[in-house]
């Protein structure tokens, strides 16, 4: 059996960057330390932090006195107001390339496009965009939601920095038909169009391939379907336990994967699962051997 | 046998109006009267306007005390100073949908983004674009040729207005990962789009499809291979000498569209040709029975 893990797989820039600050703020702050709404989508990672004395929130009503640190997936600027307005500590630890994202869509809101976000409705960065858009954009998460779009003579696209790339064409694509001048912002972050790449590369040279991550994030779940769009054998998990023996039944080659949410710990767990399921196999093939 | 002649199919508005520019202008005037090459990439019709005393010419070197007439397509700026130069009279027929493409050319090339120009190398309506961007803007025909561009900033890309919708759309798609910032104008006029539609939908119900028009006509050939691409039976012909027997043996439903430089009687030529062809086979079956 062969155990071949993703290149460019697992935590990206801005989430190991969001989990330092994280980690400096907990050792330099004597008082309690909040993060609003869970620090990255892992659950395992959260937990972990909680255990530091990281907790996460999202009442603000309650919190006084505290330090609280700004995920990287950012925040709108009403609610950034609302945690000045509280005079508690901000440190803010949004990923820069979703400050630039941030940034544009401040700078478009001013223009005369229509502004499209290509994302998921619930996704934090994405509620914080809308907040920059001053609330005029319009969200797309598939090519069917175009369909219903009137014509427009001039609009503005981009995209969730962890949106999937193909989709993202396909939406650029229906809003050609429907717009006489269209400006494409490819804000799609480098680390997810090459872990993208990477993942679906994968997928087409192994027979089994595992997603690992968290099941509330977001860009592991869009590895999970372009996976799963090419190898039917794919698994998405996010932990060790979730692995049964008939999923490696068959296995001789084997990819793993993770999202920008998951710590290489996650990763290193599937891997000595696997490896240890692979033995036992062997061992009881070798028993059945001595048997017959 | 069922005939359907597909809707929005044969000659569009800047075609005619550009053959009706030109028989005014040899009504109205005494002495020669030349086209700066064909009129239309449709032989027959060249052919009767040779008739008529409308010659097309590509050779300027010849021409004086002349009248000549720039064909729909329209030419480069050098090319329009050249005919100036010669004090010739000029009269334009350039389409008006094409004139708003080379001002937005012209506009673009003062800016400072990289123009692509999505569209046939050789086609009289890009060698005029190319003029109108000071020859910077680059030429793409198909996918592959994006592979070969570089990462740039900014880019703005447009079509020849005949463009066949879905390579577009392929090309911007490409683009896309190349370039951060893409400003996408659709200048695929609305005649083509729903040319191309009007015809892949009637491939998609018939069983046997001809597209009518010259073989040296470049939207007409972009029809062919849309109808090709999903009914293998399509044929392209220029005339109705072109059909053969073969072609309508199996025949129950047959479909005809033709180009933007299609005139209606070469379509309609076609449907007496089949309606012809087939009531011979109906003759020939009925000898047949009677002779078993």
């Amino acid at each position: 059996m062969e155990i071949i893990v993703a290149e460019n797989s697992g935590l990206c820039y801005g989430v190991k960057r969001a989990l330092r600050i994280a980690k400096e703020t907990r050792k330099m702050k004597k008082g309690k330390v909040f993060t609003l709404g869970d620090l990255i989508h892992n659950p395992q990672v959260v937990s972990e932090l909680k255990s530091q004395g990281i907790e996460p929130t999202e009442k603000l009503e309650d919190i006084k006195e505290a330090t609280i640190i700004i995920r990287s997936h950012g925040v709108s600027p009403e609610k950034y107001q609302m945690l000045t307005d509280k005079k508690v500590e901000i440190i803010d630890a949004t990923c820069p390339i979703v400050k630039k994202i941030q940034k544009l869509v401040e700078r478009l809101a001013k223009g005369k496009e229509e502004i499209i976000l290509v994302g998921d409705r619930k996704h934090p960065e994405i509620k914080g965009l809308i907040g920059y858009s001053q609330k005029k954009a319009i969200i797309v998460e598939n090519e069917d939601q175009v369909r219903d779009l009137p014509y427009k003579k001039k609009r503005a696209v981009l995209a969730q920095s962890t949106q999937d790339l193909s989709l993202f064409k396909k939406i650029v694509a229906a809003l050609i038909e429907k717009t006489k001048e269209l400006k494409v912002y490819n804000t799609i972050c480098l680390s997810t169009q090459t872990r993208q790449k990477s993942t679906s590369e994968l997928a087409s040279r192994v027979d089994t391939l595992f997603i690992v991550g968290g099941k509330n994030s977001s860009n592991t779940n869009k590895l999970f379907h372009i996976s799963k769009s090419i190898l039917t054998n794919t698994h998405f998990v996010e932990s060790a336990k979730e692995i049964k023996p008939e999923m490696l039944e068959k296995a001789k080659k084997i990819g793993i994967s993770g999202g920008a949410s998951t710590p290489p710990e996650a990763i290193e767990e599937i891997v000595l699962k696997i490896k240890d399921s692979s033995e036992r196999q062997i061992h009881r093939e070798n028993i059945i051997q001595c048997q017959s």
